[in-house]
């Protein structure tokens, strides 16, 4: 039973099926969203959504069956458990935004498209060899965040009221959205020695984040690098060879007919 | 006839001519956007106008005349066929946009001068090793759009009223224009913990697009790498045959001169 | 005793003693900001805070008696004694804005942890291959901030009244913050040909910051290249050593065997 | 006496002289932007500038003087013809912004600094190979901007007027300064189908320039991989022969032996 269950969900048609079930799925949750379409059509899609909840749920019930502990071990599996249970949580009263999360499904074609899971699975890869500076940049954010709180707070509540509004502002200032228009100017009119704060702020972050973007690019090239190097290496080998290897075999002959020549 | 025709298209005045008379082109097309010159001048320009579209179209009926089957399977052919055809549409009434995208036609320039062709072909060519990361980008853009109108769409109807609206504000949002001021600003004086959707969202998009730009660079560097590493082994090669080779060619010489000293 | 002090100082508890009470001293400059929280263990937390900076105090001590002269040279010392000093200063009066200054104590974290000292130092250590082109930027910020004084100052005092005003303009338009709709498109109102000071400004401030950028990228690969050029030389030797020594070496026993049958 | 001159010119003491008085003009020229100084020291900062002025105006008048058609040959030495003659030409009237340009006298240093020189020179030599590339950003300026006009130029005069005010909103439109809040949002109201034209071209302009930047980021390298390549070889080879010249030797003087026993 669990054999069959496990080549049953192992197999291309129902791999397709799944797939073009996410992708109907992804379209009504896109039509769902238009009043005049769910007017007209409402019931049809709210059908067809809870037929696709119900095949991913069985999908699920089926794989836990199978794999059982191994299941928790992928973590694959564990980003489908959590979108899909999204949207058996009742969503009502103070949770109606889990309603707008059940959307969120839609990224289990992630999981099923080869080529996504690949890129997904790159870039989340590449993240844990930035952890020093993603490390670096948060104590950045975190001591702007306490000076701009202390010494902005009280003019500018609005921006720098306390720790958490001063780290959207720092993170608004370091994308450089309306920095100087929209903050800095303004800051400047009631503390005009603020740009002593701000100007290195902006400098540090974009330098630190500029070293992660290369450390970034220099990791990703290493691997091509790497790959490259093995090539030259045994390209330069069996170049290399030819000539030598072939002159040094017939010396070898040429000493083997005077071996044999003295024999006689 | 039909040899004589291609050795007439092909020849380098033809292609000089043309060339020429895109740029003319290009500059009437200018031109005819300043009321104050085409009150004077109109009526020449529509002249100079009308005798290129003239020339471009009878040369594209020269090469299908020619190249018959074969006309369609070049894509730069099949670009000039559509942006000299747009002229020879009717452009009034709804379709008076039309008249506007007459102006692609100095985009031919791409089709005559080869540096340019490269350079568009280069460019075109990166895009296919991309395609992973762009579905990946528009995977991510929809589930945001679906969630951003279903949660703040009914108190901003104007930027996330229903999908399109979303999409166009969250690719301005990507883009950093305005991102905090123009839009999430607002939003969070109705809905206060909007910044979870939005900052994530920055920072999940920005991260994904960095990647689709490392991996052009990287593909761009590869063949670069490559040809230098076909240069290294080459190179490689013939310097280390030189004081090896000729050592093992002496010493083969020696045993040679050893053996017919033997013989005799 | 001197001896004593220094294994005391380099002991594993003692720098995960100090890197905790970092942590937590972090964590009380933040509270601090928040009056709700002030208002009820305001006193606890300025008795934590006082305690923190009693042990960093103590610890420098410590490190200045053990090392004595050998302190000055390590400029992470220099820095530790910086950041715990502006505690000890008083500030009252114009210098309140050193009490904003002292969470910059937390910065201490980086000289406590080893991948941040790395990370760091090696942002740091890409700074002097940069001199020329920072030496370049600063040279056009320069004459681009004295020609903007002259020629907008007077219309447009704000933005251009003086040259420190319009170098931080400046660095905004390098931004490129508001650059157009808040300061060019007002400014080309009155001069209407001032885009041809301003684009060219940005043109000529971004090719060298992206240049700037570039020798960063190229300078942190050259290491790695470096470095794989080492192994793949290595590798090369190795692998080639392999079937063209073992060929030599089968050439000479073999000539050896000649020689010991000539010898009989 | 020609030689006497050029021996001059070129002398330490001269070099140096010159440095210091670009640095000294340099400070004076910003000093001159601040009307409380020029009240009171007025006198003294224009006795300094003219003594500056009539120094470089000698040091140039020597060097054609002994370079004589040479001088024509060096692009510096035009540099820093046209950056000295400006302060030449009367500047009063409508060439009254000429006195502005009076500060690019400053740029002098890069010719004078050899760093800065090799900076600037290794900038510049970049651009050729980007010829095409710019070619092609230009031109899709071109038609973006005669459709921009013909499309949008009727409803929106200030930003799409003519040609030529287009061309600057696009070149603000691919900075991406308040592209969608300040442009298009409000283009959209009138033509809703607008974002077709800007979108596209947002992407076309940024993935060109992207190209342009990838295209400088290689060619940086490729000399740096080129110079890699080189030292890799000769490594490799001198590495390579050690143990494999060392065994063919020591095989040859075993042959050698070998025949001297022979021979006896």
């Amino acid at each position: 039973m669990t054999a069959l269950l496990a080549r049953l969900l192992a197999h291309r048609s129902t791999e397709r099926f799944i797939l073009v079930l996410i992708l109907i799925n992804a379209a009504v949750l896109g039509l769902e969203t238009e009043p005049a379409i769910v007017a007209r059509w409402g019931g049809v899609l709210q059908a067809i959504d809870t037929f696709a909840l119900a095949v991913f749920v069985l999908e699920l019930a089926a794989k836990i069956f199978v794999q059982r502990l191994r299941f928790v071990r992928d973590p694959w599996n564990l980003f489908d458990f959590v979108v899909v249970g999204i949207a058996l949580l009742p969503a009502s009263g103070p949770l109606a935004v889990l309603r707008a999360l059940r959307v969120l499904r839609v990224l289990r074609l992630v999981t099923v498209v080869p080529s996504l899971r690949r890129v997904v699975g790159a870039l989340l890869g590449a993240l844990p060899g930035m952890g020093s500076i993603v490390l670096l940049l948060g104590l950045i954010f975190y001591v702007g965040a306490v000076m701009a709180t202390k010494l902005y707070g009280p003019t500018f509540p609005e921006w720098f009221g306390d720790v958490p509004a001063s780290l959207y502002t720092l993170f608004q200032v370091m994308t450089l959205e309306s920095w100087s228009m929209g903050i800095v100017r303004p800051v400047m009119e009631v503390h005009p020695q603020s740009w002593l704060f701000f100007v290195p702020f902006i400098l540090a972050t974009s330098f630190t984040a500029l070293n992660l973007f290369i450390g970034v690019v220099v990791s990703a090239m290493q691997s091509e690098i790497d790959a490259e190097r093995k090539k030259t290496v045994e390209d330069a080998v069996s170049h290399a060879e030819e000539p030598l290897v072939s002159e040094v075999r017939a010396l070898r002959e040429q000493v083997a007919l005077l071996a044999s020549r003295l024999e006689r």
